[in-house]
């Protein structure tokens, strides 16, 4: 009903029954018209998701056409100049920039282990973390998390942001007591403030504080990041508030009380 | 309760009152027993979609390293043999295989419309279909279904399998009177069984088929393809057989009886 040339004369309406002590009460009612419907597809076809990443994770496996080497650690890897300066602007600059290495038959790669640079090259190629169990052997938790801590310090050197989140994902995803500290440290040298958050929240959780802190790894933050220890105790101190305020006001039976005074006496 | 030790014997039943009439009847009560339980993860960083087609897609773009050029219908494309190889087995032969193009300056492309392989080499790096009306400015969709069934069939000729399954997706989603005709020649030609059914099914609809014959599409269909024809006609018997019987003893007020009388009549 489009009412637009429907007119209620003045005089008629000051004579109506619809005015009321001077008042009129206009009711609306409002319709949503959809201009674009649609049915339901009766018939599609199935698409397979991208496969992009396997066909050049194949060529790495392949070797074929390799131009460049590098070494690492004593160990050789064989790659190709094109797919490394399409996913690294690092890997750009060193194979294609002005300052570009002048020898790529053996680029020399210091400071990095050699099953870190091999995970480098699968996630390039392949678009994917490796499996650490199938591509390391390794089959601890611990062993997983300790790879994942070198990867994610190689994806900031060769600038891979996409590695670097899927290294924090699986980092956060692993978050445990022996390793934390260490995961908090890296976060805060590579600046992964999401990683660095859920360490934080995690280690100043009262059930976890006292034994976070007599890991090694512990040790090397409070070395290695003086200030982020500060930060931990601002959560702390944060979380001990909190329960203080729970006990008093709302459910003194509950642990709130004994949280809070674990946390002060592990701190002091 | 693992029961397995709780016998019961025989004598002792035979005289007891769960015997009745001969009668013993056994009340089972079976409880699902969950061996792997897993909580909620209090933390979880996203990690974005793969972003390697982009990494490609601008290589492209840029034109950078291009080391192999294609001339179509006039046009001179630059591209990477390396990459091209890497997605295309028929690209990898004539790049790398022993019969390889010696010229590979300019490799002259046959019996293919420039946008055609434009889009082709798009869909090559940015591992996606390229937007038709952004990429072409066709903005009818009759115009995106003619650009979709030449992808098809040069996604056949250089043995792209997801691109292939793309153009059946959309072509398949685009499904209409004055072209599906066209869509069921190609989709016979070029092997794609999925495609082929789902244009037979539009076609050999009551509502649909009449108009469908009288298209250019039909007549190319019926000369390039006349067994396609005998099939089609199975279908449409099919339905006809079906809404016969449906309006024979299901109900005689739907329109069951008025589609079999019309299919009939299109047919004779």
């Amino acid at each position: 009903m489009w009412g637009y040339k429907r007119f209620f004369k003045r005089t008629q309406l000051e004579t109506s029954d619809y005015l009321k002590d001077d008042i009129l009460l206009i009711r609306c009612s409002v319709g949503v018209v959809r201009s674009h419907t649609e049915g339901p597809k009766i018939y599609s076809i199935p698409v397979p998701p991208s496969n992009i990443g396997q066909h050049f994770g194949k060529l790495l496996e392949s070797g074929k056409g390799i131009d460049v080497n590098f070494e690492v650690d004593g160990e050789i890897y064989a790659a190709h100049k094109l797919v490394l300066a399409v996913r690294s602007p690092v890997f750009r600059a060193q194979l294609f920039g002005p300052m570009k290495d002048q020898n790529t038959k053996c680029i020399k790669v210091e400071d990095m282990d050699a099953p870190v640079f091999k995970a480098l090259l699968h996630f390039i190629y392949w678009d994917a973390l490796p499996d650490m169990e199938e591509f390391f052997g390794l089959n601890s938790k611990w062993a997983s998390t300790l790879m994942s801590q070198h990867l994610l310090a190689a994806s900031d050197r060769y600038a891979l942001e996409r590695l670097r989140l899927l290294c924090e994902a699986k980092l956060c995803e692993e978050v445990a007591i022996n390793t934390v500290a260490t995961t908090l440290a890296l976060a805060e040298q590579h600046q992964c403030f999401q990683l660095k958050a859920v360490c934080l929240k995690f280690i100043a959780q009262p059930e976890n504080l006292k034994a976070v802190m007599q890991t090694d790894g512990f040790e090397y933050l409070r070395e290695s990041c003086p200030f982020v220890i500060t930060e931990l105790l601002q959560y702390v101190a944060r979380i001990g508030e909190h329960s203080v305020i729970s006990c008093g006001h709302v459910n003194k039976a509950l642990d709130g009380d004994m949280n809070g005074r674990r946390v002060k006496q592990r701190l002091h």
